[in-house]
């Protein structure tokens, strides 16, 4: 799949266009999107960190589109773990997905969120997700 | 810590406000929140379901709202394994926390998301938690 | 599935027999079952703590015969999750497990140890596991 | 952390022993242990498959292990997750572990078994761990 192909569904998510998600980068099983957390996005008013619920989202969303980029076909999260390494700042934030199994009904694949201006890595993620037939949610 | 003390905190969080959550009830170390997945939280445009980081933010805040409404203190995310069971839609929703285990640096808690109409169960996770210092983010 | 045939199914494993594992219980998705951690399960010589990899063995076996018990069919595990809450002293043990879902594909199960002297529980998991088709090992 | 004293701590537990856990490497925060599954750790009698639990297993002491190598301190596993990508075949194995982060209070290690012979990963973990005091256990 083609970067500006990739970009097409990521754009489908209010929530993605919200943290203005760029495809920066797909390659074989490999994703890299850029984006934002702006103030509706930190833990609270006044804070500097993003919200651990957007790290979820981000983490998530990178890791699918690893699945969904290399297979060309959609991927459901049955479930996913995420380990918080530090805070991750507003502002520019990169996560990065990359399929670890592409199997015929189960895919994994895992996901790091970076804080580009120190590139420290903030959070990371695994997860275990199922291909879908439509793009209507889960169907397991 | 009472409802309303729990209501100041949860509602500290841009997020938490989007999505119109109103603790329901807080006893020992149970908590339930109430709120609404709105267009913006939607898997996507014209979607009926809610965003997989929706959820996960839901469940993220309601185990770690469950460790501070037991202890009086906060709480960080360590890690959370987040299992999707079926699509929440979008609409009402109710996301319940429950401690496991509140140690002297350590915490567990668990959180099921449900759909009120239905009453099925969308979603559950299982976390581990550090107690902080300060509201600052993650201090391990 | 009867609690003497599922029997069956566990002493098929060499390991469930060194740990004497007998199914206690077996009742629509819920599975118990009793054993005994002996001098090669502790965490190290002449401690009095089971080593992990082995609590991990127990609720994995537990998780996954709470499926097979419901639906008479074979499941291999996909990913677990375990959560370590306190130490499992050596001696008897149980370990009950219980089915969340049993999809089409998918299935999730939990499972808790408890050490019967005390009541307390030491641990438990959730994982997700896919229907095989032959005893053979993971088939995704 | 030598590898010398390492394999002597290693070698405090039974099961390891049994494992013929040997480390091969220890450089940083990361391990390598080479072992063997004999019959016993099979998934059932006259199965080519080590049993899952024994996988868990050597991914918990490989990641422990590389948080002790790299700290000189005791560490204990506060959860674990497994993802089982391929049958581990019975006979020669390697597990490696790798910290990610060793916090204060809180350390994170992931680790990968390899079939060495054909080179492939079987399974992977991430886990998250705590410093202890003594040996004796969990001490949250």
């Amino acid at each position: 799949m083609r970067a500006d192909e990739l970009q097409r569904l990521v754009d489908e998510s209010p929530l993605h266009r919200q943290l203005e998600l760029r495809v920066s980068q797909v390659e074989g099983g490999k994703v890299v999107l850029d984006g934002r957390a702006g103030e509706c996005h930190l833990h609270c008013e006044g804070s500097e960190v993003t919200h651990g619920g957007i790290v979820a989202t981000l983490l998530d969303a990178a890791a699918t589109f690893a699945l969904i980029a290399l297979t060309g076909e959609d991927w459901s999260t049955v479930d996913l773990r995420v380990d918080y390494l530090r805070p991750l700042p507003g502002g520019p934030l990169r996560v990065s997905g990359e399929v670890v199994q592409a199997g015929r009904r189960i895919g994994r694949a895992g996901a790091v969120v970076v804080h580009p201006e120190s590139g420290r890595e903030c959070a990371m993620a695994t997860g275990t997700f199922v291909r879908t037939v439509a793009q209507t949610g889960v169907q397991h």
